[in-house]
């Protein structure tokens, strides 16, 4: 994980500014003959497009994904898969009085204070948008892993501290809040509403399953697949913390509570969340992100100007009360492609 | 994170398995003409020694390390420095009856899953042993990080689910459990006897401060600071979760609570704990990691053995009742070593 | 150098085909705050251009390079930086008859062994016109090392077995062939429409120089400066063969001759070729590269189909007679890239 | 290849300096279940060793390897690989009159101004006894190789400009200087007596074939097999250039004679060296490596000391008459850590 790129084998470089031209990735060391289409990668794409849920802003991107190489007639071809989504909605002048302003909770002063320079406009490469590259890898990934029977669902778990109780991830995936629970999911809009009105936000959490993962993928010591599934997790703007199987909750167990007993069909509890000295059981992968609230809000705040002097800020622009449920199809993206890494590594070894 | 390198620039290898000849650490990128004596690798080493705190394991290793390339007259050259601690009380026989079975929440199951074979005398290379040229390295990390004034502290924040409330870390420096509560601590001690007169184990949550990292450390967006602080953590075989700043409190905020105001001075607040869009602010990073309770408890568990069948395994050997304060250097040790990549990283660009 | 990315600090991956919607480069880990325009780019894309010179084939591309990310008002913001060149010339069928057969000397038949598909169209992504990316990203890497003093300048010292004599550098930038010697390359000329004329091609050797590079870069010792070099230049499809300073010539002189003193104002002579262990010197780094001669000829050949029948291949499209000189500037690019490389690793640690 | 390190799945990382206590090399990334002894390794490190040649130097080391990690009862168990080599007969303080003194074409002016310190002794981490490790690195790798029916076989084409003219390989594997052709040889043992009488030195050509390989290995566009190749030799220390196939003389040809025709049964004549476009074609691969003259000679020769002043050096110590055969090893173990990494490489997309 240096820079923009991500993966071993099946690495991906995303490029691109919330208001230049266009935002993109290339995916290289994608295996071949793997059955692609633009319309594969779209699908997911719109799952994470703006305006359309209810904790969504009005700025509305065509997000039309262009394959511009590694795909003939249908199939990948084993080269580089370069992606393209053209900026179609950018009003980059909205963002100038921004210019010499740094917005509390973005990465305004810390861009600036790494490289001297940055481009103001919503965010420029911090901004959420350039997650849309990692969708649409992760799009390709999830065709990889999905060859090998492994799937990646994920849900809203808690969104403004209400917390999804009945899990039914097959109710999440209708959900316009991608939450299993749909009395919860009704509180929820109830304060994503509170929210809006107040000029305020919310975080939330999301939950992860990795179902059909066969044992034996991550490579250790430091190439484990729970600190390669944390730090690409981590590496999503929002997020703020990330467990795995019990999580924190395990810190507070005995051993004795802890450990899953093995039988013959399995194992009887999962307290490892699938993954055991850094490799997978063979059992489900459990994972839950911390996401917080977005640091656009409405009312003004106190911060300082790019020459050091005191300001107050003002955030204009189009913003979500909360990445929820926008963040799902990345937290997913992020997983597919640490998986499809591993899937091929695993099998440079295992032949 | 490949394997069994990390690092960019700053690029650690260990290696070693508990009851082999030895283990160790080469460590490559290391700027040149910095003082390093086997005695400043020696004092991190002995801080995770077994057999010198009241949860630890009887086993006692000198651990000496020995220095064999990479320094020359007292300073480091520039080319490779290669550690090595001899495994000099390695009773490999006692594991003799672990040979075929699997440990529950032990990494002996999927190593066999993913390699076929496996080491299985104390773990093999999934031991805690490992931890040891992690250490190792870590030191020469925070001679580099040292030189650019960055500190890097942790201490037992929660250990069997109680918490240190007043946390003064001069006082968790001179700590047994490394605890800056001197109260919690006594409780701490009562409850780790309990378990051990159990045969149960128990799990804690260690948090770590670095001060005085300047801001501009971290590579968006996949090579982010928080990024690879999470992977590096995680990585740890106890740990569970990872959070930096607010964490997972923070899903629970509004972003009016959570942003941080900025001040001619610095940040009002820190609940972004040092790190916006993935580089460092200029504010103390914070992170806290959730460990689990050791796996090897004495009672019988439910288990299978190599060839499927179900069996009971007795783990005997010897075993700390928790992994606190035992893996707290090691969790400094990764925090140092990712620190110092991304230091070397930001020189690159920044000059 | 990992499938089709290249570089630690200033890494470059290109992607594309031949008949694709486009080529191009994400260029990650540049410098910020380094003026960069289209027009730097284009400079350098217009001297590989097909139709421009004697040996040329009438293929004519606009060529025309768009930054999609990356550059803020005329600077570089440290972010990826996204090259797109549209394939507007692109006639693809002219190619169906190839869909089947493996030209000789192509590599039609290794991608087909490797990937078991390819696109067939103008050699895919085997073709030169992949260099386009390359050429575009030493665009920029020649900006980062310019602004250091480093100058890289190559020529063709032999086509078609004409050896240029007298090497004049500064005659070489406005020769038609990029060749030094107005004499010889006057017989290169006829050397061309010979072979044109006999629908054959030639090969030769391209000398490439390095002036102004400082001493210090280039990591031992895999990662030695002359190991990049060749490994980059090696990778250009042409190439058959790099040798530095003496090269070849130095295996057959003794050590007395082939050691060059060392005075106070520098080398008495230059047969190691400014490189010494694998790191620069500080004199003139010296390449020379033999590239084989266009294996796209006119008349018939043996070959094979894709299902292992022996066959007839005629080879259409169109094509240049020799690489020389399009080559050239994607040798430059190639050294320039492997420089930019080599100086931000150096100004990690030296600072 | 950066720095120390080299591979993308199939990692080798050397350390050590000449006269430090040991030099070593880790393995990372070795499949499972493979076979492997210290005798394996031995019997490749003996072909190396110096004092039994008729062009080596007195210098004897024992040089005997031990297994620290990864390997359990008998077989690879896919953790890293430790292996160390005591430097049991190390001078240190013959060289203590070069400390302030850069030998001629040697790296110690190169290391001084890239660290600005170094390891005088011996020539530090540029002496040729660096790649010990690289020959008990290459002899893991030749196993993997093995068993895939690939092997390396490398022998001298030419020494102080004699050239082998009758290439007999398996005369080669009993020859003293690993030469094929014995009326060669024995010229060529005149030339190293006559240069040894003179204090000189003489450089050579290796020839490297290997057999067997399979088609489709190699990574376009920068992970080619032969620009892995070509920058695994350069990175040899005494290598001064690198051709593939036909080589520069590829450079005189014309595409009708420099074509490989192609048949069912296979490639007619061999100038592509085995591969195409990066990609290994099944037929032989083909290398040729120039070897400059040992720059320890015997006569004062003149040079700076690391004031800049001008002085006359005479190098003392222990020295080869020729690189050649005793790089003959190192040459394959390059080649066979290469093919190795990418063997593995090509198994994670085949399958």
């Amino acid at each position: 994980m240096s820079g923009n790129t991500i993966g071993v084998l099946f690495r991906v470089t995303t490029w691109g500014e919330s208001h230049g031209p266009a935002t993109g990735a290339v995916i290289d060391g994608c295996p071949p003959r793997i059955g692609l289409s633009a319309a594969d990668i779209q699908g997911e794409l719109d799952r994470r497009r703006p305006g359309v849920l209810p904790s969504a802003s009005p700025r509305r991107e065509a997000d039309r994904v262009e394959i511009l190489s590694g795909v003939f007639e249908g199939k990948t071809t084993g080269t580089p898969i370069s992606l393209m989504i053209r900026n179609s909605d950018a009003e980059g002048e909205t963002y100038e009085g921004l210019r010499d302003l740094f917005r509390p909770g973005h990465g305004d002063i810390t861009y600036q204070a790494k490289y001297g320079i940055r481009d103001h406009r919503g965010g420029g490469r911090a901004s959420g948008r350039e997650t849309a590259g990692r969708v649409a890898a992760g799009a390709v990934a999830r065709r990889i892993i999905g060859l090998a029977g492994i799937t990646v669902l994920a849900w809203t778990a808690e969104l403004g501290g209400i917390a999804a109780r009945n899990l039914s991830p097959a109710a999440a995936e209708t959900s316009p809040l991608l939450c299993p629970d749909p009395e919860a999911e009704e509180k929820m809009r109830e304060r994503l509403q509170e929210a809006r009105a107040a000029g305020d936000t919310l975080g939330g959490i999301v939950e992860i399953v990795v179902r059909g993962c066969p044992a034996g993928l991550g490579e250790p010591v430091f190439g484990k697949m729970d600190a390669g599934l944390a730090g690409a997790l981590m590496g999503i703007g929002t997020v703020k913390g990330v467990e795995i199987g019990a999580g924190f909750a395990a810190a507070r167990m005995t051993g004795n509570a802890c450990n899953d007993p093995i039988r013959p069909e399995g194992f009887r509890t999962n307290h490892a969340g699938g993954i055991l000295a850094g490799i997978t059981s063979g059992a489900e992968i459990v994972l839950r992100v911390a996401c917080k609230p977005i640091p656009s809000i409405t009312r003004p705040q106190e911060t300082v100007d790019v020459h050091g002097n005191p300001a107050i800020v003002t955030v204009g622009g189009r913003h979500d009360v909360s990445v929820i449920p926008r963040i799902i199809p990345v937290c997913e993206a992020m997983v597919c492609i640490v998986l499809a890494d591993h899937l091929l590594r695993q099998r440079a070894i295992a032949s």
